[in-house]
């Protein structure tokens, strides 16, 4: 049985207790899904599963001092059975999204255990006979946050205006998991702070596990990917009067430029924030490859914009979670001098030029 | 039951004989498909089903001297297989790519008769119950053009670099619709006439209809598009040392801009010819949207292919049918003077200013 994350959890009565799948890999960079959900969802983690990194919690586990402090990592699914989880959550994303054959026993234990599945791989587990098969024996849901609504999966692009008033913003990466998320979630939530109306719109499947809905950008048809977002930030910047769009990739990425490019255009953002992880100097996994500078960054996604409509780069967001502090301080000065933009690392010094900067572009 | 182009028709021992269903739309921009099949197929083509224009042979209905002479345009698919095709070919590619239903007794009449069905629609026609079981009780095939090979449907792009000596070159589109296959299937043929070692690269599903393989480029899951693509090109640089592969879209287009740059670094083009219909103002069913002038075009292709390898516009394949004599050569020779690049209609003044603008600059 699929169901609609939308109607649980995020958005709905029933808090969901999860236990977060992310055996072998929770690290920094190994679960950035897990990490996300962590930080962001307002559903309750009750245990991190890795037998490599058993014993502590998650804060420890990380290095991370405000981040899952408290929350168990437990060595195996019988442990995490143990605080009473409605919910397991796959919290790794591996490159090309298969299910490795031996996560099949532990999600079968959980199915078993009526824990609904909530996967964000390519390869759906619900079209998975045993899987679903165990899933109805027990009563348990899988949730394929990858599998698109059907109002995205076949929806033409249509290039259309936003509502006047409303402001678009995408937040644009350097690469793949330098912080687009982070940054667009950290900034949504200051800004609802200060009172704004705004929005994040999920376009992977970490953001929609958070929120509970999205588009699932890398998994859309790919002449339907820049329809699929436009209606989603469309219908967002209808009920609001800032939509903070997460990005996907990079538009000079080998292998999922085209997933970053339809989602610039489906968006059609006013202004967009560009996000980087300081220090990286290649794409993630492809060595051979160089990134481009910050400043070539800028003109980049100006120029990819402006083909449709323009968006100018207003500010930088910068990851320095690898770096100290003096580093990290550096790293932003360094990101200001050299594009003439403000820059902030939005988690470590707060968000607060981003925001300053959006709100001077539309002053 | 599904069976591989590639071994029928176009590569292998049985030429098919093919009747095209175009009802309606057997026109210039209509049927796009069934003109690529017409020109350019090893396959004979034995009808065109158009009702509303019916009576004589396609090179009348067309207004085209030189393609589909004494091939009759029949009412239906009963006069269709008077003429004892072995194949029922949908010649038509609706926006969207959904089935028609009044087409669906055409369909099974067609696979009663034990026509093989070859479908390029975004839904695959052998995933229809009706229709499966109809081509199962009767023996006939059902080819759904854009369901991607297995090798191609999730693969992840490498960023790799071709074989030394080989030189590929993408067919950059102003829009849809204005030449694209065309423009490269002309001068592939001219090119092989020549002795060059060439193949052609077909990206979407009249392409693959022609030759019988290929990548469904717009149907690819948007995270494999590149690598899809990739793959393809690599595989045939392996072999030939030209490589004239088609493009898709523009990278300018509100809807499918995605795909197109997908296409563009995942073909990983060395140099590119730019493919634009002459006198096409704005993009093609989007009346809001202008094109940009051919110099823009020019600049817009390098820049996105430079992100990842560069690949400058060599000359401009114009697309003249639409224009008198006259007007032709003066929107030719308007084109070099805008661009300062050789310019020609390959299909009416021929593909020879292209080839040696190739030549020249591999020299």
């Amino acid at each position: 049985m699929t169901y609609d994350g939308a109607k649980k959890g995020a958005k709905g009565k029933t808090m969901r207790r999860i236990a977060i799948l992310a055996e072998g890999q929770f690290t920094m960079h190994g679960a950035k899904t897990a990490l996300g959900v962590l930080r962001f969802s307002p559903d309750q983690t009750v245990a991190v599963i890795d037998s490599t990194r058993a014993g502590g919690d998650v804060a420890a586990a990380l290095g991370l001092p405000n981040v899952g402090v408290g929350v168990p990592v437990v060595a195996g699914i019988e442990q995490a059975l143990a605080l009473r989880p409605t919910d397991l959550l796959i919290g790794i994303a591996p490159i090309g999204g298969k299910l490795p054959e031996d996560w099949r026993p532990i999600l079968l234990t959980a199915l078993a255990a009526k824990l609904n599945v909530i996967s964000g791989l390519h390869v759906f587990l619900d079209d998975d006979a045993e899987l679903h098969a165990a899933a109805v024996a027990s009563g348990a849901t899988i949730w394929d946050v990858r599998r698109p609504r059907p109002e995205y999966a076949q929806r033409i692009g249509e290039g259309a205006a936003h509502r006047a008033g409303s402001h678009t913003v995408y937040f644009a990466g350097s690469d793949c998991d330098v912080g687009k998320m982070t940054g667009a979630l950290t900034l949504n939530q200051a800004a609802l702070a200060r009172g704004w109306r705004t929005a994040f719109a999920a376009t992977g499947q970490t953001g929609i596990m958070i929120t509970g809905e999205g588009v699932p950008t890398d998994r859309i048809i790919s002449d339907f990917v820049n329809g699929a977002v436009e209606k989603l930030v469309l219908d967002l910047t209808e009920q609001y009067d800032w939509v903070f769009v997460e990005g996907q990739g990079t538009l000079c990425h080998p292998a999922y430029s085209a997933v970053t490019l339809g989602l610039v255009h489906g968006a059609r953002p006013d202004m967009q924030i560009l996000c980087h992880e300081a220090g990286r100097t290649h794409i993630y996994r492809y060595d051979a490859i160089p990134l481009p500078t910050l400043a070539q960054l800028v003109t980049m996604y100006e120029t990819a914009a402006a083909w449709l409509h323009p968006a100018p780069v207003v500010g930088i967001a910068l990851n320095t979670a690898y770096l100290d502090e003096d580093a990290a301080r550096a790293a932003v000065a360094a990101a200001t001098a050299e594009t003439g933009l403000p820059a902030t690392d939005p988690v470590r010094f707060g968000p607060d030029p981003l925001l300053a900067a959006l709100e001077r572009f539309v002053a």
